[in-house]
């Protein structure tokens, strides 16, 4: 399937529908509404909830590119705002839609931003990244994974979303195919699309914890097909590629001659398994990792990628071009992302993911929610609300509508099946954990 | 002309070539090197100059994207690459080839970073920017220009350069051509081939101040033509669009139906005129601009764009997707670039970078480099050294490697005439100038 001709939800109503709309389901409802029409465990949902519409809908569309049709926004971001609105009005929000920690930066991060800002000499970097930075990099890969990682094939980048961009940029000619997970980060997608590349949806689910097989792979290639992007652990889904699944795909993408970008964003976040890299797998594979996640630094921007010795000279050409070079604030600060106090704050933050997700996931299950799949990493759980109600959208509308709990829909994570999910970030402390969970209990008692 | 039909330096000779060429070289210059076989005035270069391939040479570089043959790096890279070596074995080097003042970040910048960091609290803004920067973003409209400029038309980007990607982003389909000054700053066209549009440079000369004419833009025009994208003050001429000349553009670009981009980067470093911008003169332009150069916060990565209300929404469509958003400790400092005691700071550099114009541009004229046109803006001189040599690839390689000064060939910024410009950034300070005159005094008398 591909995402451009597939998968669009429904879009609001022009014209006489939109006017027409709501006396319609007054209707339809009216017609419903009688005992034995809804399965008796469903909820009954919100009917005003306003669907999101994938296009934006600006005075002269014609005028906008004709891949901006086909890059969605994330919807969440509406439901942020309503629930800035109800939060100005005094409303108590707990959202568990957002994707990074809780937790402030780690103090020896903090420290070495500020001991650097002190000399003011905030210029530019190469745009490599600093070369100090690159080689604690390989020493982590070193002293973590047991790798030997030459520094010259890791380029520090503003985040792990120009590390994407960068890796797409030297590899996608337009019409190029690309197989990605769906449900996965969207984000991905639209920057194949952005280099006018055409993204497939490879559908995964609970059968192979919902990430990509080798067998799914080799039966969606086809001779358009140019690469393959995976996540591990993924967003939105928590679950991990195991090390004999991630060789067998690194396998399968170098038999059919393609390329392989695995997303280790969140490498470290790991509970219960060990934390792995395709580093020690592939040597053809371009690893994307990041400072957002694991290491507490969303808002730095900053990430890395490790590539193929022969593609980083193109790379460095394309960072210089594109980025400049990644922000050097950031960059200082991260020169104490490895140290040992560092990473003992980190794992007892590990500590507390776990700990959070070992008591949201059975909550969640004794209120309803499927939760398939094995999500042993990031700070996800993807729940299946397909017991609950017949949309995920509108389920999330209503959460925090009437309980003010934010959750993301599935829709944000592509087509597939993405009206019976949502995701549930395990970013908030226990303590509120626990109070959604009370208001969502309630919230479904009251509803059904 | 295309750039990637056009302009490519010459390569650097492979095989047999690459072989035979010192001994070829040698013959050559014995055979011309009777009097008289040089102009008379003119320097003697170097014959051992690597010249730079505009091509990476990666292991398989049929598996790279076609436009990375298009792309070409930063080849002043190579010579600071160099001058690292000469300076680590103890040469003194003058830099004249950084884009970036040599001043720290401004203290009130500074300070407002610390302060945010020492709450910890390093998360994402919103893709927008903080809703605080876009209003003081505005009031700077309204206070320095007079220009009424509501902060929904304003988005925060990482860097001018991110601020380029989301405008083209939204714009360019493949196959689009724009325009684009030649010489101007490469990585514009960068941005547009990326997208896999076709950059196609307009020549500019010391006729029209190095600046795009409506006369000349409607020459060019041409079906395929979408756009065109202007610099004031540019890089790396450092002259500058007046107000009518620059309302000339607006309403031809307009008359024709395309789009423009201005890039404003270095709006406020302006010497003996006042600056101004598009917006007083184009509701439809888009405005690129930046907090690197005037507000001195280069590393930070930081700029803005402002866009007609109609592309807003796609605008930030992309920057969710393509940046999540901009560095947050830098939207922090950035909000303390508009007090008064920073802009009262910010008019002394501007000072300051007068004075060093006024002492480099009549000392290079003494020297023999060509002034041509009236550099009122940035921090750069365009100098013409075809009075001096036949090749400023070599003129700026000869110059390091004797006398220590490292300047910018015009190869850099595009195909017209680079063979005869180098620029130099007077992003050091006068007693460095002086010295890298005298350095360049010295060569120039020793080498005729």
């Amino acid at each position: 399937m591909e995402w451009r001709s597939a998968g669009t939800p429904p879009r609001e109503p022009h014209g006489y529908w939109a006017l027409a709309m709501p006396a319609l389901r007054a209707l339809f409802h009216a017609a419903c509404s009688g005992p034995g029409s809804r399965p008796p465990r469903q909820i009954r949902l919100s009917e005003t909830c306003n669907r999101p519409a994938m296009k934006s809908q600006p005075a002269d569309p014609q005028r906008l590119a004709a891949r901006m049709a086909d890059i969605a926004p994330f919807h969440v971001m509406e439901l942020l705002q309503r629930a800035r609105t109800l939060q100005a009005s005094g409303r108590s929000i707990i959202t568990l839609c957002v994707g990074e920690p809780d937790f402030p930066t780690p103090e020896p991060m903090l420290d070495a931003a500020m001991a650097f800002l002190r000399g003011g000499d905030v210029h530019y970097t190469p745009a490599l990244g600093l070369p100090q930075l690159r080689e604690a990099i390989a020493g982590y890969y070193a002293s973590r994974f047991g790798l030997d990682i030459p520094a010259s094939r890791i380029v520090v980048t503003a985040g792990a979303s120009a590390a994407m961009l960068l890796v797409l940029g030297v590899l996608i000619n337009p019409g190029d195919r690309w197989l990605l997970p769906d449900p996965g980060y969207p984000c991905n997608r639209h920057f194949v699309r952005l280099l006018d590349g055409v993204p497939a949806a490879l559908e995964v689910d609970e059968a192979s914890d919902f990430q990509a097989t080798a067998a799914r792979v080799a039966a969606a290639w086809d001779e358009a097909t140019r690469g393959l992007i995976v996540a591990t652990p993924s967003n939105p889904t928590g679950t991990v590629l195991d090390a004999p699944a991630l060789g067998e795909l690194c396998r399968t993408v170098a038999g059919l001659g393609g390329h392989l970008v695995v997303d280790e964003i969140y490498q470290g976040l790991n509970y219960g398994c060990a934390a792995h890299t395709a580093l020690a797998l592939d040597a053809g594979a371009f690893v994307i990792n990041s400072f957002s996640k694991y290491f507490g630094m969303t808002g730095w921007r900053l990430g890395w990628l490790v590539a193929p010795p022969a593609y980083v000279r193109a790379i460095e050409k394309l960072a210089q071009n594109l980025y400049i070079c990644a922000p050097t604030p950031a960059q200082h600060a991260a020169l104490a992302a490895f140290r040992p106090n560092t990473l003992q704050l980190l794992e007892q933050r590990r500590a507390e993911f776990a700990a959070r997700r070992d008591f949201l996931r059975p909550a969640l299950q004794s209120l309803g929610f499927g939760l398939p799949g094995d999500p042993r990493g990031a700070f996800y759980l993807y729940a299946d609300v397909s017991a609950l109600c017949d949309d995920s959208y509108a389920f999330a509308h209503d959460l925090l509508e009437h309980c003010g709990v934010a959750v993301t829909p599935g829709l944000d994570f592509g087509a597939n099946s993405c009206r019976r999910f949502v995701r549930l970030a395990y970013s908030r402390d226990t303590e509120q954990l626990e109070q959604a969970v009370q208001r969502m209990a309630a919230f479904i008692a009251h509803s059904r």
